[in-house]
């Protein structure tokens, strides 16, 4: 049997995977290092009936996305730091709109226009907080072609199901980087689609009432139903409301909605944990070199071990704890100033035992960094 | 000798001491709860010959004010939580080329435009993370008028030594709120001034470069010298760079320049710590129902006390630390889903200790919502 | 093999347990929420030969079911918490002449007449406390029918071999509610019979000497011995005495027969405890509540535990303490201001750990009030 | 200027005290050793125009008084364990509606009518948890007559502030020993006289709506308002209600009218606390034992010092823990298992250093019994 097997950029994995989820319509604006993934859409998705829309800027961006999802559309846009920025007030509107949608932002090294090509993962505490208020958020990273592939469905699955933006954190490296990577054939990776209400015309949908199991029917807009959609606290008909008891449960509602699910969202993988005296905590392209590093050590007798991570927030805190109980020494591998590395921390027993192995300069993180920092906190110096 | 006293909206002491600080150019949109001191600075700027400018949004808002105040204004806006938002990439380029400017956040509940004229919190982790990249932030805010007008000035002071965007995060409560304040004489608080260079015209200017104390002089943009002013990552001319050294020099730089000066930016008042068995930690308006707590109980015997934070960022750890470090019980009193209890987790030596007494539903938290969390953290019960 | 099912209230089943555990003789004073207790006695025990009373009040119910034991039937009354307190003159009386006896507490909210309908756990400290003087007590309790079916039997068997009287501390929601309960045929529980004294007629008889096991053999009062009987401090023929060793030795034999065979009173049942970082602690009712929110929040990988208690007096203080051994939380779930949480609190090695999950307010304690506690105590607020 | 000074028994005390404090209504039934205060008040009460009433039992004598203070008056009754027990309904009654009166148990003893003419502290937790439900109470005592003198008149005062019944908390060494007395002149002592409403007649008066100093001005019933008494649930008006808010709020503030003032109602003494090495905690005439022995040790320059507690309940939780801070050992000085020595180790930080010296066989505890237990825990044996 022939499979599917191509050489491509991640940010062109990204598109394939999409469309395999049912991706049909794409608005952005491109900036490097994502640019890719709307060259590729804007020949890809006319091909399949899609629409594909390059838009004035970022914020038009997301707002296309937004109201075609809400038409029933499977939506994404793609963007780097800066345009992500942009993004944050729409993005926070499709939190509390409950609107499916996937954002993906290829890091470049920030803040400000930074470094357009150049490798970083600095955006991965805004990808959590970068909109005002409190809510949750789901963002999925990946190291190698393959699992770009599967997160990116992933993304669309979790965003259909649990009514939410889901950001796929890439960066530089796994975008630009060509590996191979197998398409799976249609029907080997599960996909959630829409869930729509039952709901018949003329009768009352309440477009913001639960089900038990706390998923959200929607109806498209402009079909069967009319209803209220709005970025204020709302009540069960999406009028807006500010009783207390109201904002506070929908505020719940929105958080507990994703972070009661952490163990259904998390995607991790690990290597030679179970006895592992340290850990090493990556992602993303950095995950690369810490995969390396551990399989080099092994092979000298080194008990080092990797969890790599590929669901970013929610935080998989338990999964952390858990994973690094018995571990001396953990090290979390970043291309950032310790983002991850201070959740780390918030997560084990013992944070005296994390430690950050990380680079900041645009330069992609290598074994030997990682190593320096192994002997060090062995006490075996530089 | 008789002294200025006002009876006057949080809003209206922010701008009074704004224009106390030197402010002479204001740009900004409308929005609920700040929009009092637009108003108020749209009739007190013409009068001592600044400048106001209501601008089409929030984007253009804190455009215009990086600009003037690279002409060498004092400079502020001042939004809520939406407009915030879509001040986040250029907040990130203020950041990037260290552009002194003040950003007032009156927050209202979030996320989205949330609860338009309820009291909030939420957007503390956001003034940290808000833009994409790693960088430090400086972030005041304060619960009584006196304070709301103290560290107004602080922020300008702050913006021009270290040559940063300052975020005011006040909050609805503090805002709208009618108390009395005295506006100190002129001369009585003191004023940092902007650093000029003392490079003569014709003569290599270097904006990018340091002065052995930090501390960069600048040349009012369009006068005497001229330069490059980018959000790349640049060298000391301000030209755009990719040197690896360079850009892990300027990216330390910038987060060093404020992080290594936490004790001189930390502002904070405490209560009966000494002998204190629980502290409560607190700030914004929320701290006003913490103090009225320390104050009620303590007539009662309990040995409460407080640590009110006038500054949230940089994170005052070693003072959270210290201030806790005899206290059975720490509970952080504030108005969203613990933003700070977490922050106050990772600085002391005991996680567990801390505990979030909190409201997320637009209504001010008061002493019956502390007092329950104590009687339960205590084994109390209801 | 057809088995005997019934659906009925707990109060019923209470009754059933009591005939198939011998009960022949019941005195009573109908209050809610124990009354079907006594109607459905009136109708069962003229059917197998035993005798029901209706007294004038608790006080006449109380002193007739001890004298019907001493002559030689197995007895038992019923009330809530007014009835009770009114009892506890003669209970003190039971436990210094070393009566067998079954007392039902329906519990109801008190204090006073209180909440004749509704539920509450207050008498626990009662049960314990609520007569005069230093002494033990046996006080048993459940939170399903077939529990209740168990404990009742138990109770008759406890009575009887170490010679006290037992309570059997129900309340509103287990006595009323109706629930499947599996009636066990005859000799499938073990029962234990009245232990008579061995002495012939016309032989010295020492009514109160107790074997070397402790238990003391009794001789129908009124039949082959004559023997004295006081509530004064007596002698092992049952004569006043105020010699201070016989006084000491008979106050100590009260308190030892009873604490010392703790492990054998002892009853529980245990639920996810040897990997719980939060031990759920509680009994009657509230158990279902909290077994409820066990089995909920370990689908959420929760790591939850609990330890239901059914038998609350001897306090099972080492049970406790070593099911607590690695547990981070423990908490108390019971509806009161905390009766058991404090015992806990005293038998755990660090009370700081225990914490109180309750309702007072006569509504049903539910899972929702459980998670509120349990987020608190973890720090993350409403 | 000539003193009222006598030289009477311990119940004579009480009776002159509580005349003193404006007794004028008593009603009781004779119970070893406390009969004397009905026999003095037989005499007494009827030259001041008060009633005196010998009623059939304890539950009439309780009742009776609570009756006669609901019409306005200051009233008591007394009794000893046996009598006590009987009385714990009808004190829970008093409780529930707020009724001021004061219970004399000159404690003999227990259980049951144990040791009529000998000396026992055993009702301790008893006066604390006798009565059915949760709720607060004070209990008073004294070592000495000056002091027993002082408390009653306490007792009355407090009874009359918090609207609550009162537990004075004697024994059979304190009322029957004789001992020098000086009756303070009218005036010297301060008393509380009862607060009635000035709502005029005819006008909405609500009984039971404390004011917001949580004191509740009574109307005397059958005079100026019609108005409902109910040992159930009630609202303002004094009518039942099981609404769950009023049920929580009726029930705290009757535990917190009373915990909450802790500080107000605490009385004890202290003898060489401050550099103390061990401190015995004592109440009672047991106290005088303890007292005996911190002089004569500190003689010897062994550093004891001594906390006699006079209020028991409310347990001064907050004092003995402060006054214990540096001991190294603690040995609670009592006459029962250690009914107070167990409440001192959920006070103090570390429960092991806590120790019992006690007595139980109707003996008089006395300075070789405490030093024995010195010894021993000193680690030097018997």
């Amino acid at each position: 049997m022939s499979r599917n097997i191509k050489f491509i950029q991640g940010n062109e994995v990204c598109v394939e995977a999409a469309l395999y989820a049912g991706l049909d319509f794409f608005a952005g604006y491109p900036i490097t290092p994502s640019t890719e993934i709307a060259e590729h859409l804007a020949q890809r998705l006319p091909q399949i009936g899609g629409r594909f829309i390059q838009m004035e800027d970022e914020i038009a961006s997301i707002c296309a996305i937004i109201g075609a999802s809400l038409t029933g559309h499977k939506v994404m846009t793609a963007t780097s730091g800066p345009g992500f920025s942009l993004m944050q007030e729409a993005l926070g509107y499709a939190v509390m709109t409950e609107i499916p949608c996937v954002i993906v932002n290829v890091q470049r090294g920030g803040p400000s226009t930074g470094l357009p090509t150049q490798v970083s993962q600095g955006d991965v505490m805004q990808a959590r907080w970068g909109t005002h208020g409190d809510h949750a958020i789901v963002a999925l990273t990946a190291s190698t072609h393959q699992d770009v592939f599967d997160v990116t469905v992933d993304a669309f699955n979790i965003a259909e199901t649990y009514r939410t933006p889901v950001i796929l954190l890439f960066d530089e490296v796994v975008g630009h980087m060509r590996e191979r990577v197998e398409i799976p054939e249609p029907g080997e990776l599960e996909l959630v689609q829409r869930l729509r209400t039952s709901v018949k015309g003329g009768v009352d949908y309440h477009p913001y009432l639960p089900r038990e199991d706390g998923r959200l029917p929607m109806s498209d807009f402009g079909a069967l139903h009319r209803y209220n959609v709005t970025g204020l606290y709302h009540d069960m008909w999406g009028f807006p409301t500010d009783n207390p008891k109201i904002v506070q449960g929908l505020l719940r509602h929105l958080i507990d909605k994703i972070n009661n699910h952490v163990n259904q969202i998390t995607r991790y993988k690990e290597l030679y944990i179970e006895d592992a005296d340290c850990v090493l905590i990556s992602y993303g392209s950095a995950a690369r070199s810490a995969r390396h590093t551990v399989i080099n050590r092994r092979a000298r007798g080194e008990k080092l071990g990797l969890l790599e991570l590929q669901s970013l927030w929610p935080f998989p805190e338990d999964l952390v704890r858990e994973k690094c109980a018995r571990a001396k020494h953990i090290v979390v591998v970043e291309m950032n100033m310790g983002q991850i590395a201070r959740r780390v921390k918030m997560a084990v027993d013992t944070p005296d035992k994390v430690f950050l192995a990380n680079r900041i300069d645009g330069s992609f993180i290598s074994e030997p960094d990682i190593k320096q920092v192994l002997r060090i906190i062995r006490g075996k110096g530089v």
